[in-house]
């Protein structure tokens, strides 16, 4: 079924204990179509660069089955960069740069071939961006997956609520729950967010997994424990590609499939966390993909006793 | 199989931001004794307490199958007191007070009926005196397990490590494998420890569950996410109590059997967690501990693709 996926398209700079990049090609709406492109090739972006993006890296999006239709080229404008340093722990980075560019008047229209997508994955942007989105809808989806961050909470609270009141399912991490909701334990927390609209919600908790909430309904997926972290940048959107882009490929979304939905996106993150950008996620196979879903299912595969 | 249990029997007062406790029940041996009772009775304590210490408590071990022959009860000497205070997160806490009394002299004496025990659970003790206890074992046990903490690898490093070099298996939390190991990553970190002497190494997450490292062999249990976590204290024991407990009861220390006592002792801890001090593990039966051990396996549980 189509995938509609809107974000941002940009140029990061890159800094962790294991090496340092130059502008190297980033931005949510990226990871989410390379990891979305390994399950289904029926993918529309919704972004915008300046002139200065590279063309071989929207090939390399074309080549995978992403259709650019929607990505606005602005002429003599800069895309969007941010540059950040992670702290020798990985969970924790300073922001040395954002420079917002053609981000700051992006106003996204979606290709009539769009309106009607059957999934819809909203990377994290400006909130009123994100409801812009859907207001273009002309067709109800089988399912609209929406990210965010802390940042919007701090700024712009009301716009994001008003925003996850139109979703039906909300991906963000443990922390930024907790903010959302004003309850420290996960469970009053996500009890709380679905109160908010969202049907579904996948609570990211980084090394230690992530958790999928559906009313009492409850599914842990696990991380993977690796041996090196090389750069976490793109993780969380990694994961919502994998995610989105296997439930788009099935056309799915009973709780069962939605559970799959989980590892395999959280499979996705495991390889994007390996190398710096979205290195890793150029030249995986599905077999790749699959004998790592297989790993999640033995690393937590015990026999109750009989 | 016959199970020996040393560490302390102690008092403790705690604060939480649900609430504070006068003097109440504590000790590692106190909970994983309680904890093990559940799988196995056939439990030797060896420890140390002043003539403060409640007999309806130490009544209470002897009720649930505990041997007491092995503690020791030092006349007009006062019992090991801690108190401490944890912090909204629950994560971290504050010592408010340690009073060492009758622990600070301990030297532990095998009762001659302990000492070819068939499992040995060494809870966290000054690193001397859990050697003392491997010294007076007169046949090698099919396992011995021994719990420790950071403040040992602060201030004894050089005995904790002679004493992780004789043991079979170590439970410890992250932080303290990473102390322990000077690695960030747990999977090297893990490498590290087992090169010291365990065949086998347990690191407690907490909230976020606990991982069972075997040479390259590896296991993910996830913690129950609660409601709330009321206090603590003990979860880490309570844990040790219920793995080793259950391995006792079946004798059989094979990788397949120990994944189910890491879920055995993690559905434990889930309940020490929701009471104050001993309190929730008073009471339990194995009916809700079969029921608790089917939500850890429901709550991980999803199918492959076909």
């Amino acid at each position: 079924m189509s995938l509609l996926v809107v974000g941002t398209v940009a140029f990061d700079a890159i800094e962790t204990p294991f090496g340092k990049t130059d502008k190297i090609i980033g931005g949510a709406a990226t990871y989410i179509s390379l990891a979305a492109s390994y399950f289904t090739s029926d993918i529309n972006l919704v972004s915008v660069i300046g002139s200065d993006f590279p063309e071989e890296s929207i090939d390399h999006l074309k080549s995978r089955g992403v259709n650019v239709d929607g990505l606005q080229i602005k002429e003599g404008e800069k895309s969007f960069f941010w540059s950040g340093k992670y702290h020798n722990d990985m969970n924790t980075r300073d922001t040395l740069a954002t420079e917002l560019n053609v981000l700051e008047h992006f106003d996204p229209v979606l290709p009539d071939s769009c309106k009607d997508a059957d999934f819809v994955m909203l990377g994290n942007l400006t909130p009123a961006v994100q409801l812009r989105v859907i207001e273009q809808l002309t067709s109800t989806p089988k399912l609209i997956v929406l990210d965010t961050m802390n940042f919007w909470m701090d700024i712009a609270m009301d716009d994001l609520k008003n925003v996850i009141g139109k979703i039906d399912l909300l991906t963000i991490n443990d922390e930024e729950a907790r903010q959302l909701s004003g309850e420290y334990s996960l469970v009053k927390a996500a009890r709380k967010i679905i109160e908010m609209g969202p049907k579904y919600l996948v609570i990211k908790k980084g090394e230690h997994g992530a958790l999928l909430f559906h009313g009492e309904r409850l599914f842990y997926c696990p991380a993977i424990p690796l041996e090196e972290v090389f750069d976490p940048t793109g993780a969380g959107d990694t994961f919502a590609g994998g995610f989105i882009g296997f439930l788009a490929a099935s056309g799915d979304i009973s709780f069962d499939n939605m559970k799959r939905a989980v590892i395999y996106g959280s499979a996705m993150a495991s390889f994007c966390v390996g190398k710096f950008g979205t290195e890793a996620l150029i030249g995986l196979n599905r077999e790749d993909v699959n004998s790592r879903v297989k790993e999640f299912a033995d690393l937590v595969h015990f026999t109750p006793v009989s």
